[in-house]
């Protein structure tokens, strides 16, 4: 079983040996990643922007920013099951889509644009 | 290679042949995470909680979800690449600890408390 | 001296009694609104969408929901001070904005679609 | 009658001239709230952070920050009155407890620390 799956797998499995199922709705988990990724944002905030990648490569600020991610990661996987989304082939076919729209001619060294 | 490590090395593959990791700071990452993860909260706002995962269960809704939380993946694996993070490890990792900080019979149908 | 205005002035005295206002770019400023936003959500993650007014008019949840949309506040002024933007100007022009776009008879009892 | 009320109050009007009260249960808000500082990290996500402030001065740039952030303030008051929280009062709670928390002297030139 590829690994996005198997990680699928064990956090269902998680959640109903909790009976937890029942606070798993959409709206839920969505507001449950928001509060993740606000987390991590708290780690970066004051650092200087680019002094960030240095000091996140000491041990201990990369582990805390692992397990962050890590939280996030694990409700994102959760919300798709729910929702019936297979988040490995969506990843896969959203980025082939940006090959498409982003030819990476006419794209050098541009930030994409968000109007 | 492992499915997230294979995400990673497409996504960082992507970010090279456009010269666009000169864009890719952590801070700014974690911006772009923060936009993805408003677009897919943007698409429930409005939705009746009790509702949310039955008219998402609709091929073109489901797919609009989909697409939001591929973009979520796809700035969180990059975003891991960038701190030289090992994601899905980090996530196993994550999970084994809410074994641990969360055994079953203690927990069963309590939601964790966030205080 | 209007409330917002005021609220301006007291965050930005704040910031600079600490000498804080080196930290107090764009960005991060962002990504510290990010936090509290987070913060926010976590409050209301797990409760049922049909009890959560309910459950947060209790005194003590009541209290810490309006401490969390405190410390979202005091981010977005100051994010509107080192901008230079009139934050209560904006907002009313957004709420006369919304008049036009939205006729009170064409959208009753239609949620706004964002596509 | 003080600012941040009058704006309470002008988008609570609004709300009920269109029957909208129904969709603004907390939850609901809260993730309205996340659309909209999504959008905003999004204007500022590729932008460098030594770049932001200078950039977003340009009157164009400024507007659209401006509008984002109202959108935020909007749906911040818009969940407030909701709750039954006076947003103003816990600005000035929150700002108050903040200088009992962080004494100038002590902290000056040293950004509080998220663990």
């Amino acid at each position: 079983m590829a690994e996005i799956a198997e990680l699928t797998a064990a956090v269902r499995e998680f959640s109903q040996e909790r009976d937890w199922e029942q606070f798993h709705d959409p709206k839920s988990l969505v507001l449950a990643l928001v509060g993740e990724v606000g987390e991590l944002a708290e780690l970066f905030q004051w650092v200087p922007a680019a002094e960030a990648a240095e000091r996140f490569s000491a041990p201990e600020r990369r582990a805390r920013a692992a397990e962050e991610m890590a939280d996030v990661l694990v409700y994102l996987v959760r919300l798709a099951d729910v929702l019936g989304v297979d988040l490995g082939a969506a990843a896969r076919a959203k980025l082939a889509d940006s090959h498409r729209r982003f030819p990476a001619a006419a794209h050098h060294g541009v930030a994409p644009h968000k109007a």
